[in-house]
């Protein structure tokens, strides 16, 4: 049987994601010693996702930092499609986004899709709007600078972003969007145009400011199809093409395939699971790259670059790189077992959403700040 | 050859149109004396436009009528695609849709499509604005109450309007689009998307005041495309289904078939011609239905019912049944010559124009009484 062909979509991520191949599909520069040893220039330090590659892959980047270094700031834009509970898998982006608004000194356009959501799931208006409210919590609790973050939730930001979205759409036609996004003539016709609303926030700021704002993206792969299509329409607008950084997913529980997905429970770790779930989940489902016996690994030793349990410590929860090394080296020479490598992975993914829930909490009272 | 086939959609409307052939196609009732009298009691007369079927066909209007019966009233919604200067076909619908609110006492949605020119035309958004503001002088020329009249001008009221549209077009796919509008897969993104805002301001009302409120549309009949889509989605939603009062379209200037516009200046009397340009325009190009000859025309009559100038009485400008009757019986007979029936014309459409344009003047100050 054909290996399953990989399926990369902002809607559908399935088939093993091969990554070099992205890269040269999407037309991608690739993370290299050269541009992170700007960013290191400027930030002062490299995020260990930078370090490590999480975020792998970019466009315009180096025009963007030439752009930071003769004194023109840009703002960052990433955004939460709200029709769930959020997994770690969102806040990995976020993170790395916090990160660079502290670093960089930026202001951060984050946009909630909620007319998104609505028109690709089979969930009502209002259920959307609960989702919308309580992913916001989650995004506030990572701590964004709040005078320097401002939600753009699309059904209630329309006045500012629809008629930005028809100047973009007006240069796109169906054509296009069957080719990048697979969607036929059976997609509603919301779907369809939506792609001119996720564009807007990459240009919203530079209209607002009635000047040139170069602009940063910092996204989760699958995204790139919409700024394909509409990097192309910005400049006939007379705007900046945004330059993105492209994160790779944090896998699934079951495997280092694909991505961490809210649709499937056994798939995900969510924000707001107790510490016992997230104990349950790991141990139960968190695919190990360990020796089939505790004898076997003990000789032979694991394979951490499959192992789930290691994949979540590098991408997100184990920043010091001499601790991850040591890992790295014990669970491959079989000193460190699967139980105790999940146990460690346990304990650093409870503290950070101990903390998460305490500071989601108080978000409660925090949005307006956020909001227009 | 074969005959031109007609086109009928709301962006472009050419060969003959036979109403006839429209009624069946498009699944509408005719206006009989029935519906007629219906109208009438409530009414407590006809307009013109009515008694001569220039209102030539409906949908669910007895409903609508028992439902005013019931007192349930209804609002009146219609619109205005602001892309140039507007001609007298344009006011035609709404001098008949004013003579609605006042004998209805019925709130009016009147809708500016400038996101719809904006995707269609070849005109910058600026441009379009400029248009808004202009049709908009027109619109309260006619002297619509301004406490009963909200204008929906698409862009600047997005927040109201785009989550209403998303609703609606969840519900309709491009294929719909497609065979009902025959947009291909060249039409841009926004303009497969437009008719869900078409549809919005006949449930907004509802949306607005959380309960079901009837709606009734005047319009050109080429506008019917948009509610044979949206009619079917509206009770999905849980809204009636507006009703829908179709008028034929003034004709050019160049004779009775197809409709006037604005793209030839040749085929249109603009609402801001001078009296000069209207005696032009009627004397060079207003199709003729008389005599080859003065002498001809003397021995053999002329015909009234392909004769522009006519049609412009019975259709606008000429309210009384006598004189228009006599006036059909003098041209037929011979009696009354082109010249004669030119004449009389130019002044009946220069005394409208003429007060029409003092309106439009005072209207400058009243436009905020008509904006949300």
């Amino acid at each position: 049987m054909a290996k399953k062909s990989e399926k990369i979509t902002p809607w559908e991520v399935s088939g093993n994601v091969d990554y070099e191949k992205l890269v040269k599909k999407f037309g991608l520069r690739k993370i290299d010693e050269n541009i992170l040893k700007e960013i290191e220039k400027y930030a002062g330090e490299l995020h260990f996702m930078l370090r490590r590659k999480v975020f792998f892959a970019y466009r315009d980047l180096k025009w963007l930092l030439d752009k930071y270094k003769k004194k023109e700031k840009f703002f960052l834009y990433t955004g939460c499609g709200p029709s769930g509970p959020l997994h770690l898998g969102h806040l990995q982006t976020w993170v790395f986004t916090k990160w660079l608004q502290d670093k960089f000194d930026a202001e951060l356009w984050f946009q909630f899709t909620d007319d998104e959501k609505f028109l690709f799931k089979d969930k009502s208006y209002e259920e959307i709007q609960k989702w919308t409210y309580e992913n916001m919590l989650d995004v506030i609790a990572l701590g964004f600078n709040p005078k320097k973050t401002h939600f753009l939730i699309d059904t209630k930001e329309a006045n500012l972003m629809y008629p930005e979205a028809i100047k973009i759409a007006k240069k796109i036609n169906f054509s296009t969007i069957k080719s990048v996004f697979g969607l036929t003539e059976q997609a509603n016709i919301g779907q369809i145009f939506y792609t001119s609303m996720q564009a807007v926030p990459a240009i919203l700021p530079s209209v607002l400011a009635k000047k040139n704002i170069p602009c940063l993206i910092p996204l989760g792969v699958d995204q790139d199809a919409h700024f394909r299509v509409s990097r192309d329409v910005m400049p006939k607008l007379g705007f900046y093409k945004p330059a993105i950084i492209h994160g790779i997913f944090l896998p699934p529980l079951q495997g280092i395939t694909g991505k961490m997905s809210t649709s499937n429970e056994a798939s995900a770790i969510l924000t707001t699971d107790s510490s016992k779930e997230v104990e349950r989940k790991i141990k139960k489902y968190a695919f190990s790259g360990g020796g089939a016996t505790l004898e076997e690994h003990k000789k032979k030793g694991g394979n951490p670059d499959i192992d789930v349990s290691f994949q979540y410590l590098k991408m997100m929860f184990e920043p010091d790189d001499t601790k991850l090394e040591k890992i790295y080296n014990d669970y491959k020479s079989g000193k460190l077992s699967t139980g105790e490598l999940k146990e460690y992975t346990i304990k650093k993914i409870n503290s950070f959403l101990k903390q998460h829930k305490k500071k989601r909490e108080k978000a409660k009272k925090k949005i307006k700040k956020y909001l227009k």
